[in-house]
């Protein structure tokens, strides 16, 4: 028999990256993902193909596991690098479930489904960090006064990923 | 008997403000729920307080109806002026389901409840005005760029409910 | 300018009637959905076709008002007799808003959408009424033993309304 | 670097158990959850504590994976057997959500949570295996004529276990 007595869970990042992405986005989003499996973390994501992905890919290149939460009933829409497929059948609610399961998220696209999982994540009092993106029109004085949480902007994959953990080890 | 011959369904109007809301975000509902009304809508929102209820409140003035989709159970939480109550249960992703069941969205707020009924709404390619709130955030070349849909941006809570209107006629 | 002060809200009644029905269980709901309308409540379904729009034709024909909580995002779903449409995209998800948002349910039917409309009123102690369909294979001394909610069995589509009044009634 | 090449997924499979359990339901739970690990599978539950604890529990002393898909946002409500935590913050709703994600289910509690899970499997056309709790009331000839999908009857943990595989074989 295992030894039943629980390790203390890995942090749990969502990458919130879209299906359809350009470029910069797919190459964001597998750097994001491998170095948040480096770090220890499991990824968590919409589950698709895409930067989704992408993501994924870089994970479990670097020995990671990731979490696919799919907006339908069917695990064969997930990405072949997703190891736990969460279908939920919700649609385009499932953006809530992405933002909710991460401890803190990474937004890594400028769609609008990124947009939601964005601020549903600041919603929930959720660490957000912008990679490109969504970043330069957010991070501006409009957008960051008087709210209790706003996206901190990162430089690069490595800042995100940074940037996440600080943020969780602030608690 | 009555004729049973159903009438075609007027128009529903997403109306996206916050329980928190600036006395301005209050006026801005208010006046919108009384024109939304006025032009024969009925108003979708989620169904609290604030400027939730000044947006019914002011549709109810106006003779309208009103629809609160709340997040929780307990129909208590809906403000007064709400007509049907739909208790989802659902947390934050309720806000999917206030986007979806608009037929356009209205957004007279500038928190992150608002910022994810936005997103959800575009996504779902419903039309979307801004009035205040993301309004200076949103309107910029980088939020724009490479959209299949883009918020439109309203000047008064007429221009708003003009706008809305005149994209659900374009169909 | 209308007296904004607000009415109390009428009862809302979900029908849980599925798409494919019997013969028996149409004419079930539209007598349900009549009755409903007569004693002045808003009757609550899942908005489809078969017997949900039964239902909603049932509540119409007696001037009564009709709410239909859709799985998709199509409006164009809805049954003919929906007057106020919820478009949710939240799959089977959506029995759970349709149970949430009855303050009572009534199940006509005998499928499995209908069992989980059934199981989660109770499971959020509305109280749920059988007229036909679940009746015989609920109403057993294993279903009933150690449950805080037990569901109700009616004999006819009045004793069903009746029943669910009563335990609105009660408090 | 780890090789990517994804192997395929371990079947994942669903155990309703209640967070209120009677000793029987807590022992058949765990043991399901042993029996679950020793084949390979991914064990998908609620989460919570009781016999859906139980159930974790049991598979991690196999060397196991648990998933546990939470109806709120706070992980720590999760058991410590959870491995990966799914926050959904959707209350009820989230059944759907543990129905949807198993390739097949096992039930071993008699409430009305599991009894919607039962309904929701089901309506997806998931197999799903009854043991204890909900079979002595669903093995009836009224609940499984007419259906196009019907639950299987298990008479021990390894037979559930057995009859949920099976059926996973054959497609």
């Amino acid at each position: 028999m295992a030894d039943p007595t629980p390790a203390p869970r890995p942090p749990r990042i969502a990458v919130s990256a879209p299906g359809e992405a350009t470029a910069e986005e797919i190459a964001a989003a597998e750097a994001v993902g491998r170095l948040l499996a480096e770090r220890g973390c499991v990824l968590v994501c919409g589950g698709l193909g895409g930067a989704m992905a992408a993501a994924c890919r870089g994970a479990k290149e670097a020995g990671g596991r990731t979490i696919g939460i799919l907006p339908g009933y069917d695990e064969k829409a997930a990405n072949p690098w997703v190891d736990d497929v969460i279908c939920t059948g919700l649609g385009q609610a499932r953006n809530a479930v992405v933002a909710a399961t991460g401890q803190a998220l990474i937004a890594v696209s400028g769609g609008y489904g990124t947009l939601s999982e964005i601020a549903l994540g600041l919603r929930l009092g959720r660490p957000v960090v912008l990679l490109g993106g969504w970043a330069a029109t957010l991070d501006s004085a409009e957008g960051r006064a008087a709210m209790p949480h706003v996206p901190r902007i990162a430089t690069s994959p490595a800042d995100a990923v940074e940037q996440a953990l600080a943020a969780l080890a602030r608690g």
